[in-house]
């Protein structure tokens, strides 16, 4: 407890910033704050013409996550990657953030010191600097991130730039993070013997999920993406999102939603499909292309590795947003069977 | 269950935004967002020349507070005044803030509601704009803020800018939010009839503190400060604060505190003095001036109508942080009984 005290009332946010300081991103230097933590609040400096990106995300214990399920040091990366993922949804470069820690008695000192490392570790991959925080007592484990990030004038990705007859796509693969909660509640954990072939990466796709910070980037600057949105809901509640945003529906054709192949090992040909659909927390991203970029989109994933997949098209608003079915069938989304479930809160 | 659910999930960040919006501070027009609350983030304008102050805090059930001890609404007023606070202590113009809230399955919806209704009322006062949030499940009520402020470049006042021979000074008067917490523990509610008396103002400070945003703007604009931190750990904790921060030491007259009147009505002489110097919560601004401009600070306090002490004055390291008693006895700070202390965490 004295020591666990120690580093979570007053050290937590110096030990990120211990690790995660002096280091370079590989993208380049990192942004430099005026005045980072220590003060009453962090100072930034002028932004010139650039506009300013601001999220908050935070993940609960036994609602989010729970610690028995989570290593500590995915965990700090996730709780951070949650909210890159929303700056890579608005095509925007991360830069500063703000992160608040509470910490129950109960917990190791040993998880909160792997939450910090996984933190540091995951700001230090995008160039983004720790400015300040809180930390103190909770009666559960909670992770709060807020991060601000830039974007030139006019160049960030709303949910609401789509209209129809525009192509509707995804970035990588669906329902591998869905795939690995299931492997969770059945009893594997990450690290263990037999999760080092296929529950790996289904595993890793749940508990360290990848934001697509320079997808969204590209996409942004060179105006492919009309709208776009990232997938921490899943397809099921994220699509209907974005085109009542836009004032649109949308035609997803189920046949060319890309289903991860973990998904598939874990959860079988049927059940994979529909975790690609209603599952959540893949944390790719969904976005709206003008009819006639289709090369262009297939030109950047190339570029940058990442499979950008055409799942269908926005349509007029009176169409609804339909599945359209491998039996060629219209399903309205809201017809589909529920999306993803949080754990249901155990308090 | 199923209107908190709804209220909760879906529409608590919607309810502040329509009890905040559409009206105006009292202060001028508030600050206009590019995109509020809606997308994957908030688009802020470019700031110009102006620098970003950053800052985050959070309170937590059990913790920072206890439902059946404060009123939502003023726990929704408080949640944004502790930040409020520390940006007022920069000496900067809060501007936008993003909310989290973890809201337990046990809690009454009533509760959440009025959380959002004295959030909405505090933003609206200080013209400060809503801009974004998460919502959920947690096993135990948690708010937090974080909050973006705007300066002129080289005008936050940092904590580091004191040194030897300046004055010490603190706004309002201290202790009494100490003692309203004392008056919590023993079973003195807000609002219950007695609580008109003389209780009332020790239960507002501790419930409902006033951020002391216009002085701290002034103390900034105007020069006089040369270093400045919040009183939020109590004049024991924060005055080592700005000293180490600054590299100085300090000596502080007890006579000079100035305690609460409602301090003393509910803890005594003794205990208010006490309070004044050790319990925290005050929300007041502690600053350092430079020698000479005491009447300058006599003017502001005088302008604002808000009381600034000369409580001592900073002095050379070697020579610490310490009081100098009514007896006329040296006393180091770290040789001072403990300072505030939150409730005990019952997880």
């Amino acid at each position: 407890m004295g020591r666990l005290h120690r580093l979570t009332e007053q050290g937590f946010i110096d030990l990120v910033r211990s690790l995660a300081g002096g280091t370079r991103s590989s993208r380049g230097p990192r942004f430099r704050p005026v005045l980072g933590i220590g003060d009453d609040a962090a100072i930034l400096p002028s932004s010139g013409r650039l506009q300013t990106l601001l999220t908050t995300d935070f993940l609960a214990e036994g609602v989010h996550f729970r610690t028995a399920w989570s290593p500590g040091f995915l965990l700090g990366r996730k709780a951070l990657a949650v909210n890159l993922s929303d700056i890579a949804a608005m095509g925007g470069v991360p830069r500063a953030c703000v992160m608040s820690a509470g910490f129950p008695a109960r917990l190791r000192p040993g998880y909160a010191r792997d939450v910090a490392r996984g933190f540091a570790d995951r700001a230090r991959r995008h160039g983004v600097v720790l400015v300040g925080g809180d930390t103190g007592r909770a009666r559960a484990l909670f992770l709060n991130v807020a991060l601000l990030g830039a974007v030139e004038p006019g160049r960030a990705v709303r949910r609401s730039g789509a209209r129809a007859g525009d192509g509707l796509y995804v970035t990588g693969a669906l329902g591998a993070s869905a795939a690995g909660l299931r492997l969770l509640g059945r009893g594997v954990r990450a690290g263990q013997g037999r999760t080092r072939g296929a529950f790996a990466p289904a595993l890793r796709a749940h508990l360290d999920p990848e934001p697509r910070v320079v997808a969204g980037r590209l996409l942004g600057l060179t105006g492919l993406a009309a709208a776009m949105i990232d997938l921490s809901d899943g397809l099921w509640h994220d699509l209907p999102r974005l085109c009542a945003a836009s004032g649109t529906g949308a035609v997803v054709e189920e046949a060319a939603v890309p289903v991860s192949p973990a998904a598939h090992a874990v959860l079988g040909r049927t059940g994979a499909r529909r975790a690609a659909i209603a599952g959540g927390e893949d944390y790719e991203l969904l976005f709206a292309a003008r009819s006639g970029l289709e090369a262009q989109v297939a030109h950047l994933a190339r570029r940058i590795r990442l499979p950008m997949s055409r799942i269908g098209q926005i349509v007029p608003r009176r169409r609804g947003v339909r599945l359209l079915t491998r039996s060629g069938r219209y399903v309205p989304f809201a017809d589909l069977a529920g999306g993803f479930r949080h754990f249901p809160a155990d308090a």
